[in-house]
């Protein structure tokens, strides 16, 4: 007779993703619609675990070593539309939906700069919401 | 009177970069016109300062321990478009044009699977060229 095992989510999890040896996977969100890559940031298991939970994207925060509920103080929180996850399963791809910018110097997003051949650098995007109305409550 | 310092592209670039300690930085790939992301990888010094140069994609492969020109053996290669880096300089975005597939496994990106809520994944992307094709040479 077949034997069914019930594996849990956070087991299949476990099985699916390649955390590193400071336990975390890299993290880069993408609006769901545009296109436009906001950013790159790393989950721990606990942060990984919450935002499938949640439906909100929360990060694990290296400098401050803690759990970076994306928005919790700005109020540009990232709602999940789907995770995606590399063929190696060391990286995972947010498919997100950004409120307002993702980028804590008010822009839509962290990549707002390119670097020529020469090493210099332009910047892209335009600053949208002053960083003082973000952070200066 | 004002005394100009010309600073080398190389010294440019090791200002505006943080790499890790390691010595790497992480560079994701997007197709410039279609917003896919197609996969990350990361750079050293001289896979960065090699991809600036030749505009074509070279990362650090760390299982290899060695420069990884995208594409030499598969023919998958990635022409560089626009290089753009992240606000805390430790991440990079690049614009590319990917020839064919960018994943191993034949598919156009390594990010072709989707995981839900429960932990069950799901394939998103077809296999459009057959590995075998791409490394049974």
């Amino acid at each position: 007779m077949e034997q069914r095992i019930m594996t849990s989510p956070a087991a299949k999890i476990e099985e699916a993703v390649t955390f590193n040896d400071q336990g975390l996977v890299l993290a880069i969100a993408q609006q769901h619609d545009s296109g436009e890559v906001l950013m790159a940031a790393w989950m721990n298991r606990e942060a990984l675990a919450e935002t499938l939970e949640s439906g909100q994207v929360c990060y694990w925060s290296r400098s401050r070593q803690s759990l970076w509920r994306k928005g919790e103080s700005s109020g540009q929180t990232q709602k999940l539309i789907e995770l995606r996850i590399d063929c190696d399963g060391d990286s995972l791809l947010l498919r997100v939906d950004q409120k307002g910018v993702a980028c804590h110097t008010g822009r839509r997003s962290c990549f707002y700069r390119a670097i020529d051949k020469g090493g210099d650098m332009k910047e892209l995007l335009p600053v949208v919401v002053d960083p003082k109305a973000l952070y200066g409550r």
